[in-house]
């Protein structure tokens, strides 16, 4: 099974952009200050740009993440994902299904898929995901159409029942990452804490504090 | 170089979906309706729906549509078009540029590109476009973000100047539709004309008897 990569000292971020909640810096200086803070898995999430833009920006944050030994994960857009060779595409429920990803991508490229209870995560299993996102843990306004939070009990059942790397996503702050870590998750995504700091670097800097405040303990 | 099929008659109609317009009617009641009727290329697009229910509708029209001898265009999501086989795939010029959409379809998928200027025509030939579509030739609210109406110069542009296969689109309606074909249009593209009517088939009658009215004159 193909993992994603990461730090490996137990405080791996996993970053998504959102230009809506940067501050008005583009996309590809957002990418370069959390590339250069460490972060080595960067998902490309952009809701409202057409698709020639989107695989413009896609490319160059190809050149980047490579650049920095990084992996590149795409959003939805199975279309774009191959054009600019990232590493990997996430999708959601209602997104295509895994196995029709699968057909596209090859063997080789990883599947992420979101899940929001015990059963997606069965299900992501069995469908060939390489890796579930966990969440949303917390209330968060990033995305529309979220579903309810998962709360940290549905982390639990991950961390006890399956075999897939996971992300803890949705509503993780500095504030709350901790509780997360120590309900065992290893890999946490973040979108407005991070896009949105003012001092990128500083916030990661941070937030990989916290995580390992208590993720030892 | 692919062309698209159609009529041959000198009244060809392609007709695009969306749900927004059709009275409530699901869109696979409508494609057999549009079926039923004659029509013999339809562009599956629809703006608001998640990627996975869009895969399940194409495959849908595909079946329909591979029965009923007709074409079948996917706009925008080449992925879906891909896992569909659908014979086409349509892009603006917002969207992945053609020659990026012709590798991930291969030689054998139809491309479609919108464009809006002489410089456009010429570029989307370069570019290895199948049929280019010649449009808004009349005001239209079908499509956020169109652009002001071509008018019928740029399609008289296009009889006179370009190679490729083209589809007239934008505000064309039964009242005006005669006028399209008199400056040499034998493909007309309609959306709220066709999908929106009360009754279907009597509507492309009616189109059809109107586009033969003066195009033949």
């Amino acid at each position: 099974m193909k993992r994603l990569p990461g730090v490996g000292d137990g405080t791996d971020l996993y970053a998504l952009t959102d230009d809506a909640l940067s501050l008005g810096r583009p996309v590809l200086d957002v990418a370069k200050a959390l590339l250069g803070a460490g972060i080595r898995i960067l998902q490309y999430r952009e809701k409202d740009k057409k698709a020639g833009r989107m695989l413009e920006e896609c490319r160059a944050l190809r050149e980047l993440t490579r650049a920095a030994g990084a992996c590149l994960i795409v959003n939805d857009h199975v279309d774009i994902a191959l054009l600019c060779e990232a590493d990997g595409v996430h999708v959601g429920q209602d997104d295509l299904p895994v196995p029709e990803v699968r057909r596209l991508v090859g063997p080789d490229m990883i599947i992420g898929l979101s899940t929001h209870s015990p059963e997606q995560a069965r299900a992501a299993e069995a469908a060939g995901a390489d890796y579930i996102g966990v969440g949303p843990i917390y209330p968060t306004q990033t995305k529309k159409d979220v579903c309810a939070p998962v709360t940290l009990d549905y982390l639990d059942w991950v961390v006890a029942n399956s075999p897939l790397p996971f992300v803890a996503i949705g509503g993780i702050k500095r504030h709350n990452i901790a509780d997360v870590v120590a309900h065992g998750a290893r890999c946490c995504a973040l979108v407005s804490e991070l896009v949105g700091a003012p001092d990128i670097a500083a916030r990661v800097a941070e937030v990989r504090a916290a995580m390992r405040g208590r993720g030892q303990g």
